[in-house]
């Protein structure tokens, strides 16, 4: 056979173009048919698609700029797993027998002596003032770096009881799927929680794709100190902010900026996030995560100790809000 | 002539992607030959150009991954013109009077009555908690909405008086061309400032390419409400937050939460965050601008009321920080 060797002509280039072009739109097309598999089909799942089309189709009455596509998550119980007790609390108690040789004096002082003793029942009577005395005593006192390498550290040693995996491994495949799903679309994803700021940020990379900058949580106070000629940031025993409840919208607005147009929870703690998600002009998106899966993780609403979701229940038709029904709408729980 | 049509050979497939490949390469590569065309050739750009080869250069001894490439800025004297008073000021002390008819009581209460007679003497006078209330007076009180708009608008109407322009034009040239020449090489920009942050949020993104939520700033308290059934921010007449001098290194751990590499100011009050910057592992730069240019701009440093510069200046050397000298430096100061 002989090559001929030709010159390309103006039809080869086109050619040639038409081929990469459709290699590229078929690449993208393969992403996007099954964009959310673990989300069974349904009403959830098609109201989030639904929204996300119209948001990005340009020129459509609905479109959103990128800029302005903010997705906002709870994290606890929304992105991972909170019960039966947040994961932040089951590092402080393991911190308090960890430290407790360095601290003869938490023998005889509670809650300290309770919790050491395993009496988790007055640990629970000591109420606010005892959980925070539990928590300044393990997130403060200590260099920024150091409490980012003790957090690194038992994230990666210690496993949840029940599904006897890494808690960075207990999150829920769905969301991992949405995440990608959303910024795939341009969306910019943040989490907002309840849970402390420094605490969640040595995961929250490498397990969601957020990066440090798009955390938002509760602090403490922190200091600039020049300690043996280096600089360093210490924490101080004394909370900062509580990015909670009415807290959730006043820290979007300190670190965020703008208004997120979809916005994610799974308690009523997330409601006033969700408000005032909701009350900004254009399409927006709602949606509250409904543990109602005993079997494949947990069943608890109303009158759970954490994460309830009592209030968000009855005013969610009334609102446009979505509960996700973790039982009937996610196909698996856990990746 | 008779056209041919010929079947695009594997030749010609290659040649295309070729053609292609180069256009893609020369263009990139003319954007990069002279990426910062105001700032004049000498040891300053140079190290500027240097630090991002180096940090940018795979399998190169001080390559940074790309989400680590932060860069902080302080905004006041460092992006835009802080002489010979602060834009914020100048914002609060029209307001003063535009609000004026609506608080009769000003007529005869401190700073207000002097302000108001253009008494700036006592004015000053009052100090700290003089400045406090008229910054309350100002920026407080309203909702995050209301105070958004009436930022925006002011800066849309009012004029630096020597220069003839708006404010959001009293920006530095050679400064918007580091920004997008960082960013070009995978940096993420962010401003770290002692101005209130939501005063800075209008302008910032059309004006430096930089969002709402890589702003860092000042704060006031800030609550969330349901009015008239509506959910809103109010703005509280009290201080959240001062992101200034050592204040910086802990409003970069709080939103950023991860250490600049290169960090950018003009003012003792920078230093902390240059320390902070350059306490880090590896490569890293840190800067001063250098107000040296009463012609095109101004000339000012170790006895002046705004932006002062004068431990920096002594220790520069001792710590590698650079000095920017804006009339040797800078070949051209405003767009």
């Amino acid at each position: 056979m002989r090559i001929r060797k030709a010159k390309p002509t103006l039809t080869a280039h086109i050619l040639a173009l038409l081929v990469l072009f459709l290699l590229a739109f078929s690449s993208v097309h393969a992403q996007q048919s099954d964009p959310m598999p673990s989300w069974a089909e349904g009403p959830t799942r098609s109201a989030i698609i639904q929204f996300v089309q119209e948001v990005t189709k340009q020129g459509g009455p609905d479109y959103v700029q990128p800029k302005d596509r903010i997705a906002t998550f709870d994290n606890d119980g929304t992105l991972w797993v909170e019960y039966p007790m947040y994961t932040q609390l089951l590092f402080a108690i393991d911190r308090v027998k960890e430290l407790a040789p360095q601290h003869p004096e938490w023998k005889t002082q509670q809650p300290f002596k309770a919790l050491l003793e395993g009496d988790m029942k007055t640990v629970g009577a000591s109420g606010m003032k005892g959980l925070m005395e539990i928590v300044m005593a393990t997130h403060s006192g200590m260099t920024a770096a150091e409490f980012e390498k003790t957090v690194t550290k038992w994230l990666a040693t210690h496993k949840q009881p029940r599904f006897k995996r890494l808690y960075t491994e207990c999150v829920y495949q769905p969301q991992l799927e949405l995440l990608t799903y959303l910024r795939a679309n341009g969306f910019k994803t943040f989490i907002v929680s309840g849970g402390g700021i420094q605490f969640m940020r040595p995961m929250t990379e490498k397990t969601y794709g957020i990066p440090p900058e798009q955390i938002v949580g509760s602090s403490v106070v922190t200091e600039f100190q020049i300690k043996d000629g280096k600089p360093v940031l210490v924490r101080m025993p004394k909370i900062d902010f509580i990015n909670d409840k009415a807290g959730k919208p006043v820290g979007i607005y300190e670190h965020i900026g703008r208004r997120p147009i979809l916005a994610f929870g799974n308690a009523d703690a997330d409601m006033q996030m969700i408000q005032y998600t909701m009350a900004g002009e254009g399409r927006r998106l709602g949606l509250f995560l409904h543990h109602t899966d005993a079997d494949r993780e947990y069943a608890y609403d109303r009158d759970s100790h954490v994460g309830k979701l009592d209030k968000a229940l009855d005013q969610a038709d009334a609102n446009g809000w979505v509960i996700v029904d973790m039982k009937k709408d996610w196909k698996t729980v856990f990746p």
